[in-house]
């Protein structure tokens, strides 16, 4: 079963992503931090562990004709076992309101390396990353029924990893997200881009960390989480398909930068990575929220964040960090 | 510091509670799942530990005369060292959009044993409990500077608890938080009250995990998280000041069974307990989200929570599981 359920009367969801025969026992054992998998089914040589791949990226290129390619892969993406979407869904409940959870749900392993961080991985690999997160967006982003394409990494399982081999995950929604439908009505009745505005006048304050060419790194003014950041685009741009070459390699070197400074300042801190982007009518734009502090009932009740580090301060503390990288 | 910023474009906010000296060693120990604290300042007998109380319940009733009584005590409440709003708070930053933290932050002991489960309190603690989040209500809810009054638990580590020795909380909040407007606007634009019509429909269904005279339990066809559940009053009234007494009593029943039964299914899981109330126009409801899951990058980036287990499931659980309690 999977389904996404309206709430009762608020424009919001939620997804019932239900498995056949998961016990309470299953969410006790949550309990214990448990150490790490032992066989991991994302390292080369253990490809019969996960579904069939949709992609496999090698020296050579890509190949998306099914087969699996064994030896030599760089990055390897298949569906989700436990997919929250999924292409053919029963129909939904017919109380309140409920749609079936039509989408797809993919896993990309990062590297064929088991423990690489993603702040190690050599310039080359993290322009491919990027441009695997470009090609699977512009591969879902046109079907019918796809009317949202969310792109992210957690690192770490505090941050909600399940296994601890690097890996990103791609969810492709029926609805927009309620987060995305707030951001374009406001879009809708600015007169310029909020975004635009916020390249703007962030790269002229205190809270920028670092800008190249293209990008700027900042601790954005609203910062939900301790040392969170953003990375904007200079140019106005609604997606990755519209990113041209220079600004993948600008964006891949800043996105490394990026990475490192929070993994030396924090001690290699869990984290969620986030695209938000549209297919027209947007400003793409990445998040990085390190996963230090609890989502309590403070915040889940009002939505209202409390962040222990003001954002000024953590731009400082990552600019210092940076310079030793 | 702390002060309440508004997103750039949106209507949501964070609050900056930047504390003095805090390191990002701070958060790298966070990775530690270290034991219990040694001396616990929530315990009879540390009271010096805490800030002065702004109220004391004996068995004799409540004292807000700022004095300690340090022996006898059932629940003492006093400000958090560790707060989110201050009532006299340094003015704002002026760029973007901040005001003041301006308010009150209070933890309420809700017990003088160390180490005992809320799930446990007798009949006439938990009824004395109810009590106190409604006397604290009533105290700010006039204040002119306040709008919002937000009572919450986190029980257990994972659920955002930094000192296991339970205990609730209290903020208030100078602006309306961001759910709650959104609730009022979906209120106001319906004929009859939304939380009425949960009432009228989820009684019926399969998702009642259990009623009473006054109020039912259900695990709501809108979840967030696995085993989630809500507490509403069967008859429509906005806040705690408004409850008759055989409802405060009521409630304090079925509040005991709900902890109960989620005890003994999911074995002592952390959970965030959260009440919202409004001094008018509204239907006090509270709900129980079991902190089993993360919030990880999907959730954070979209507003869409990925439930693995269906309420209609959790409900049938929890109402076995309550046979036995």
């Amino acid at each position: 079963m999977t389904e996404l359920r309206r709430h009762y009367f608020l424009d919001e969801y939620c997804i019932i992503a239900a498995k056949r025969g998961k016990r309470p026992s299953d969410f006790q054992s949550a309990k214990d931090v448990s150490g790490d998998e032992t066989v991991c089914p994302f390292c080369p040589g253990n490809e019969k562990m996960t579904p069939p791949t949709a992609a496999v990226y090698t020296e050579q290129g890509v190949s998306s004709d099914g087969q699996e390619r064994i030896s030599g892969w760089q990055l390897r993406v298949f569906p989700n076992v436990f997919a929250a979407m999924v292409p053919c869904p029963a129909p939904a409940t017919t109380e309140w309101i409920a749609q079936p959870g039509q989408g797809f749900h993919e896993v990309i392993v990062d590297s064929p390396q088991h423990g690489e961080n993603p702040a190690d991985y050599a310039k080359e690999h993290m322009e491919k990353l990027i441009q695997v997160y470009r090609d699977r967006y512009v591969h879902y982003c046109s079907n019918s029924f796809v009317k949202y394409v969310s792109i992210f990494k957690n690192w770490g399982r505090e941050a909600g990893a399940s296994l601890s081999h690097s890996h990103s995950q791609l969810i492709t929604l029926p609805i927009l997200p309620p987060l995305i439908k707030r951001e374009l009505d406001a879009i809708s009745r600015a007169s310029i881009c909020p975004f635009c505005n916020i390249v703007a006048e962030e790269k002229e304050s205190c809270r920028l960390i670092e800008e190249n060419e293209n990008w700027i790194l900042i601790a954005p003014f609203y910062s939900q989480a301790p040392y969170e950041t953003w990375i904007l685009p200079k140019r106005h741009f609604a997606n990755l398909g519209e990113m041209h070459e220079a600004e993948g390699k600008s964006l891949a070197a800043l996105l490394k930068r990026a990475l490192g400074s929070m993994r030396s300042l924090l001690n290699d801190p869990p984290y969620n990575f986030m695209i938000s982007q549209l297919p027209f009518s947007y400003h793409l734009n990445i998040r990085i929220h390190p996963a230090l502090s609890k989502i309590a009932g403070f915040e889940r009740s009002t939505g209202v964040y409390i962040n222990s580090i003001a954002p000024e301060h953590a731009a400082r503390e990552l600019r210092q960090q940076l310079k030793t990288i």
